[in-house]
């Protein structure tokens, strides 16, 4: 089946550029004509800086999209959604089956669902040693610990040899949900030899071994015990082991238990109904919480990111589900601050702060770990894995290509490759065997636009510079009836010195008219140009700021 | 002079809620007509969250400016932009003399010529014991050491006693520029007796000790010395002592030294000019720099937060002045990121990372220390000065709380006032006097506007939203002439299914003007309020999005 000229090629269209929507191609066969996988479909989040307005960000899969009949299959790593997150609003443009395990093939079903797909495209697996055929690959999921049940990585044997991809993970012996990290598992996989790790990136940074998800329970406990008052706790929803471990400080502390936000509860639910989680403790409803003690009570809710919307938001403004925070009551931040999130998490602890909560946040490193392999633990499993060749993902650029310096410390070839980077992984010498262009796609409501379409752009335009309306009616002769009428918003009304700004440009707009040659008032291109050219002129002069400027030319035909 | 009925106030309207825009009002004298006197005017900058297109934020000083004629002196701690930065801008609006000491008189005095105010209003004064007298106010300077040189408390002497005012600080013994922390002199002071300390709180989540500036020469030395290439440092342009130590660590690996970025350029003269600063090396301009061996060589540059305007941001995407980045070079962030600024430092870190740019921050605490007095620094100030209340200020509401219960660990009475809280001083007992209402007034290039002017709010709802033009012209019967106009900014051409957005629109609003009453259509409140809802009612069910609208109705009359 394989011939000489057959390839094995890996091209990242996302996540090996950024921490989220990650995207993975491994290719095998005649070059141009290779079968097809895809690990991961994963989404970003926007921030108001460079995306506002956008509701989420893909990869850009486009290449995938013309090939897409020779995708094989789409395999998905696990349930967090910067690898899942994608699948609903893209897989009509793919079209090949998604496998999943059971936690993850839950999320991914109904994310198929919500965007009108057919969820039993979604097709569960069983995690290592059984094996998923397509085309030339077989491909293995094999459990890892992470912060969420059911993590895996890939183990993707094809004819020029094996494949590892991490998909993210950490060392974690006793991650008290999902499957620990079994060093035995992955010495067996590595033993037939590994031609190419493809590894978690996010955390090359960080010097220290990571910590195990069981090392936060006492502090916590403690924490929760001595509050004299409420206790809320927030945390990344998805983690389920988290969530667990506040949930039962709660409970040894004698409180009643209430998960607060759609997320929260959802992942609970999906623990449950997937079997991942057991022996959750009981909860009561925020109806039924708002009726007990203060004293008594704990909540666990979403919004560890400071999100407006989400339950920390809420209650950081007043009562939200009949629950209110008062003088007293503790409030645990058990998370970090994603990079980017520092106003809106601060936003929200100086708003506890008036109410008169106390705030505890993991600065003390006491309530938190992270879900990723730290610098010694991805120098652990390079040697563990001993591959041909360490390919950096998952992470911006400045972390790839620290774990490229990473590998070299440990003496394995590494290669880095950032999105639209194909490597050809066919010999002994990995090399760059073409550059693909990528980029990203946003979601702008229900719409998919490019990011390069000058939407967005537009829009920050309008948010640094405000906007002008000129609007001009012209008779049957191309003479203006009347001056031009200007709008303005997102503008201040009076410029230093009192004047009126609408009345600063309608009057130049005015005089231009006034003298403006017949070659100008009969061609709308050249007269919108010039209006354009000084509305914005004038508003310049007057506050020294350079609008955006819509012209509206009406004729009388 | 003084009678039982003057008290001694104390009024934030800046500072004491956020890590910018210090302004402190005190005053001393019969209620309502109290003697005043200003301490600090500065800035704090704009983000695209939630200040879009805004220059610069200033505390709202309506207050004051209605007191003007009763306000004495305003007096600047130190030079930095959130102390100093609003002087030009609103002094106009104050007209009281500005004492400040040499090297900050020189940054106020060229704000005020830059805003076209006769900087001879500037006075420069000598420090303690030196003292101005403004109304029944004794002001006197007292040094101290933070990151700038000549930073001063001001000891305030009043009739209802001793006030002082740290500023910005940190006790460090060896601040290289600028006077050290003198326990001996601020033991002096406060001998007499300290009613009140008026206490920086940015630090007080800092558990360590505070470390010396001359803590920072070896490591930084070291690291240059080993750098194979060209070396680029960043810092704080106006931390004149960290600049000569980068400098001098540049010297004496035998490299010369080229500073870059209008504000490290200005710092460095402002401190040669006023005296501060000496035995500075040698630099060379841009143009020599071009002409050297890249390996003996060292860039000291602006951006240490990622702007993208700043030397450091420039030079990450590609050659400035003549100067270019390349593979194997080392770029020093000698400098912390303000939170709120990651995103742009990382997108800096990015971009040097895809050069082949080794990047080093401060992660292991080698290479910057902060300017502000940590927890355990606020401690041996409070216990030093023994004041009758502690008042916490420049800090978010998060900081100023935990200050109160930090003096109350050490047994001080301390008050929390948030901007807008009046404080009588007077008794034993402070005590909140007054609410006042405050807030914030923004530069939008050349306009002062307030905060709630909505202005920037409809620049934050056209980035979220996008932006519709709806023009419609009727003639002397109140017909419409032809369907109305649609134009779109910053929003997808095309809905889901392939329709045009603008033609969508076009239509709804099309049908319901052939059906519009006689009522609607004669009256311009009624129609444009009908046809924005339409407008914004069709954009949402083509495309899920509620956009801003601007109708432009036009009458043939």
């Amino acid at each position: 089946m394989s011939s000489s000229k057959d390839r094995l090629i890996y091209l990242p269209l996302g996540g090996a550029g950024e921490i989220g929507m990650n995207a993975y191609v491994y290719g095998y066969g005649a070059p141009g004509k290779e079968k097809l996988i895809l690990v991961d479909l994963g989404v970003t989040f926007p921030n108001m800086d460079t995306t506002p307005g956008v509701d989420l960000i893909f990869a850009d899969i486009s290449w995938l999209e013309e090939r897409r009949d020779r995708l094989e299959a789409i395999f998905i790593t696990h349930a967090h959604e910067d690898h899942v997150g994608a699948v609903g609003h893209l897989w009509s443009r793919l079209r090949a089956p998604v496998y999943a395990r059971p936690f993850t093939a839950n999320h991914a079903a109904r994310k198929m669902e919500e965007q009108g797909q057919d969820p039993s495209n979604v097709k569960v697996v069983e995690p290592w040693p059984n094996k998923v055929k397509a085309g030339p690959f077989e491909v293995a999921f094999l459990p890892v610990s992470h912060s969420i049940p059911e993590s895996s990585a890939m183990v993707i044997d094809t004819p020029a040899g094996r494949v590892v991809h991490t998909g993210d993970f950490k060392l974690d012996p006793t991650p008290l949900v999902g499957e620990p990290f079994d060093r035995g598992l992955w010495a067996e996989v590595a033993k037939p030899g590994v031609k190419v790790l493809t590894c978690d990136s996010t955390n090359v940074f960080s010097p220290n071994p990571g910590r195990s998800e069981a090392t936060l329970g006492p502090a916590i406990r403690q924490l929760v015990e001595r509050a004299p008052q409420m206790v809320v706790a927030t945390t990344f929803a998805s983690n389920i082991a988290r969530v667990k471990t506040l949930a039962e400080a709660g409970v040894d502390a004698g409180r009643s238990v209430c998960l607060m936000g759609r997320a929260m509860r959802r992942m609970v639910e999906a623990g449950v109904e997937s079997g991942v989680l057991t022996d959750f403790p009981r909860t009561v409803t925020p109806e039924q919480a708002a009726d007990l003690p203060r004293g008594n009570l704990m909540l666990i809710v979403t919004g560890s990111q400071g999100e407006r919307r989400a339950a920390s938001g809420q209650l950081s403004r007043g009562k939200y589900m009949g629950l209110e925070l008062k003088e007293g009551d503790l409030f645990l931040f058990s998370s970090k601050t994603i990079p980017g999130n520092e106003r809106d998490v601060l936003r929200v602890v100086n708003a506890l702060s008036e109410m008169g909560v106390d705030v505890v946040d993991d600065s003390a490193d006491l309530y938190h770990v992270s879900g990723h392999a730290n610098r010694p633990d991805l120098a652990t499993i390079h040697m563990l894995m001993k591959p041909g060749v360490v390919v950096p993902m998952h992470g911006e650029h400045r972390h790839l290509r620290e774990h490229v310096k990473l590998a070299a410390e440990n003496g394995l070839p590494a290669m880095l490759a950032p999105n639209g980077t194909m490597l050809d992984l066919t010999g002994d010498q990995p090399r760059v065997a073409e550059f693909v262009e990528t980029g990203r796609t946003y979601l702008d409501g229900r719409v998919q636009i490019g990011a390069l379409d000058g939407v967005v752009r537009d829009r920050i335009r309008m948010a640094l510079n405000g906007h002008v309306t000129v609007s001009l009616i012209l008779d049957e002769d191309d003479e203006p009836m009347g001056d031009p009428w200007v709008d303005l918003s997102g503008l201040p009304e009076t410029a230093p010195g009192g004047v009126s700004l609408v009345e600063a440009v309608e009057e130049k707009l005015g005089t231009f008219l006034n003298r403006a040659e017949d070659k100008v008032l009969t061609d709308d291109d050249l007269l919108e140009k010039d209006l354009k050219i000084i509305a914005r002129r004038t508003v310049e002069n007057e506050i020294g700021k350079r609008p955006e400027v819509t012209v509206v030319i009406s004729r009388l035909a």
